[in-house]
């Protein structure tokens, strides 16, 4: 366990003290007396290993020096830094690329499994608009009779290698971004950024919605497709990690702050675009799909999401890894997967985001945290990277120090440092790489999330951004499980 | 004057100095004896007001505390701030916009005055290629010899509100950005950039070369026409003052780093591009364009420097004023012009960059500082905004804690804060506005002007990237003139 001491250079120095200075490691219950008395006080983040159980405590110092998960967690981290996801194709239609969905009334969300009854605000009103969507219904509340009497089944996006940020819906008609990982050879899925405003990921289901949904099968995703396949011909696809490496040169996290990527990736999307080729799509659809990503700088997101996502299943699935390889909400529950875990979900109740407000909206309005998007952080963007955008402080609060703190923080609950993504504030080093489920545990320092805050009401939308932190319990809930599978005594 | 103090809170506590510690202020023949020592040497980079002529000294004692020139300085200042630099047109031929260069064999070049006898190799390499390219003579060695024997006439850039990047030709046939500051209507005009590899603003001068100018004559310039034109029917141009701030935001300097700017840009020119519109420019022409652009991150430079010429001239004229409004090199000399000193030109030999040099490449190949691009000093951008661009180090060299450093101490030497340019680094504190010719020689800090450097011989282009300061010695010029022309008795 590291501890971070704070410079105390001078207050420690017997000759300049004038009251008592005191160093609190982690007893918070003497701290009034300390202050009431005129003392400086400095207080360590600090709680006894093993998040106080003196049993876990055993088993982690047992898991933190065993060989075996460190040769694992060194393996993985290698693949999450050899991956080379390659944006390849638009598949049109989900229920093509997966047959379950075809026929089927079957639903994928984001985040780890939930029930009807236990879906957050957004999460109802975003399953009633793609039962709208697909025609199952033909009123909302028919469609949200449907979903409550059980006609409609869930899955999970992340179990058909798939995210989606925010409530992350995917049903079978929606378009989806194919990215392979040609190191690795696993493909990976996203459902394509609606843009701002009302939108189905945060709830929304009027008809503006479902309008702007039709659009994206019919017109944006066909152009899409087109300016992908024509540099896949040529170069055999899109490099999304050179383009999510470049933008932490320009002031993106690439999770919550997406300007630069963005303007990278329109790039690479108008020069084919505008190549001349027999099978170029009508110009006006091209000049609407270019207007509407220089419009929204987070259209990048999806496809940050879904490079991420072709990242970490490369990592998913060595033995004795405790490398978190998803971190997913569903704004009820936050769910994490381990390398070495399988499928099995570690959940614990979603917390709450802390940042700014759009006017008009307070912290009681959010809905807890929610949205597969933190996958970008299990990949070592978003709160890992947060040092690489002083300018997402302007939007999610806090200041340029707070930013490079919580890249630092996060050195502390990762394996190694990813040399393909540099951070130019912390003269270039490579950003936090693999989430150690041990060292979470062990330092008792959760990852830091820099998130989207919506509304707890479905339709209403974003209502701000800020950072959050996962939860311990599913570390914890983790490590017991690392402690059963891998201690056999 | 301020003086700088490092943090000398530990050495300069007696009960830990083991050694002598002294706070050397500007006597560097001390330095050897305390070293010799052992001794720890604190230097302060400090040098006696007035250059250390004493006579220069009282008067600008004098000219520190004119109320005049106080009120002057705030007057252009709020020029700079208030500028609103809109990108309107582009000017097929030069000779359209200045009668002048029509049927007359007149070349306009980067920087104050030089006569063919003092020119830099790239500055004859790119004389005899614009002489080439307008078919004034039909090889290097007549074109030679048309120049050196004074059939060619010269004049510079800047009396032309123009700017063009390193040796910085502008010859009839050329065409040129149009940009109209839209708060003060004056208009600024700049070359079009020429791409990576061989170049004319290098004094390169092949085939390749001229052809690559036609081919800017024919497709490039049309296409950017087309579609600057559009969007000035929509919204009245293409503000780049908007495209610099955000770029500030995104790891560009906004001289030597354009990469985000450069995409920026990229999308306010293709969204309007792919509109279907009767007068598009053919399909191929605009692929070849936008593929140009996109393969070149310093493209927006030529932009970036007009738009700095508009806002810089919109400054200038201003009765007492002593800010700076141009900064031009031209290899062999660098000028500065003042705000309430008219066209006068205040020269001294150009320094060397220093920096990093691409293989094969070294600091003795370099040619003296070179070029208008310091417009963008003179506005705020480069070595002012350096805090803004942690990734320029990996180009031109240095830490992350230089490139602070730097924007921290040109706020030494300028009369405000651009609120309008944040600095995300300096947690968003306003770039240095306004160079004031006083604070420089009272202070002894020379502008850092971040920059590419060229080869000393003609034709071989960028050798690097570095870093130099402007020499005092034009600053100390005009400060003598300021005090002839301002202080009556």
């Amino acid at each position: 366990m590291t501890l971070q001491l704070p410079d105390m250079t001078l207050s420690a120095n017997p000759l300049l003290i004038q009251t008592p200075a005191v160093l609190n490691i982690g007893i918070d219950g003497l701290n009034d007396s300390v202050l009431a008395n005129g003392g400086s006080l400095t207080r360590l983040q600090w709680q006894p290993p093993g998040n106080a159980d003196p049993a876990l405590a055993w088993q982690l110092a047992r898991l933190m020096v065993d060989p075996r998960i460190a040769a694992a967690n060194a393996q993985a981290t290698q693949r999450i830094i050899n991956a080379r996801p390659m944006w390849e194709d638009v598949a049109l239609r989900a229920d093509g690329v997966w047959p379950e969905l075809k026929g089927s009334r079957l639903l994928l969300h984001a985040g780890p499994p939930v029930g009807w009854g236990e879906m957050c605000g957004p999460m109802h009103g975003a399953m009633i608009g793609a039962v709208l969507h697909e025609g199952w219904a033909d009123t909302p509340e028919r469609a949200r009779k449907m979903l409550a009497e059980g006609e409609v089944e869930f899955a999970q996006c992340h179990d058909f290698s798939a995210v989606g940020p925010m409530t992350g819906i995917i049903s079978a008609s929606m378009p989806l971004i194919q990215v392979r990982d040609a190191t690795h050879g696993n493909v990976a899925y996203s459902n394509i950024n609606e843009g701002i405003g009302r939108c189905l990921r945060f709830g929304a289901n009027g008809p503006d919605v479902l309008q702007r949904l039709k659009w994206i099968e019919t017109v944006l995703a066909p152009v899409l497709k087109a300016a992908v396949r024509h540099e896949f011909d040529q170069t055999g696809g899109i490099d999304l990690k050179a383009i999510q490496s470049q933008a932490l040169l320009m002031g993106d996290e690439v999770h919550s702050r997406n300007a630069a990527s963005t303007s990278l990736f329109f790039m690479t999307l108008a020069v084919p675009l505008a190549a001349a080729n027999g099978h170029a799509p009508p110009q006006d659809h091209v000049h609407q799909t270019l207007d509407f990503v220089a419009r929204n700088s987070q259209f990048f997101l999806n496809f940050a999401m879904v490079s991420c996502k072709a990242i970490m299943d490369a990592a998913h699935g060595i033995d004795f890894s405790t490398v978190v390889t998803a971190t997913a909400r569903n704004g009820t529950q936050t769910g994490l997967r381990v390398s070495g875990m399988g499928k099995q979900w570690f959940s614990a109740p979603s917390a709450m985001p802390q940042g700014l407000f759009f006017p008009g909206f307070k912290q009681a309005d959010a809905c807890p945290d929610i949205g597969d998007s933190a996958i970008t952080e299990t990949a070592g963007f978003g709160g890992c990277s947060f040092a690489a955008s002083p300018a997402l402080t302007l939007l999610a609060g806090g200041s340029v120090d707070d930013a490079v703190r919580y890249s630092r923080e996060m050195y502390e609950i990762t394996v190694t440092r990813n040399p393909a993504l540099s951070l130019p504030a912390l003269d270039f080093a490579g950003a936090p790489c693999g989430i150690d489920v041990r060292k979470v545990v062990d330092t008792g320092i959760r990852p830091v999330v820099t998130t989207g805050i919506a509304h707890k009401e479905a339709g209403i939308g974003q209502i701000g951004a800020g950072i959050v932190r996962i939860p311990m319990e599913g570390y914890v809930a983790a490590l017991s499980a690392i402690a059963q599978a891998f201690l056999k005594d």
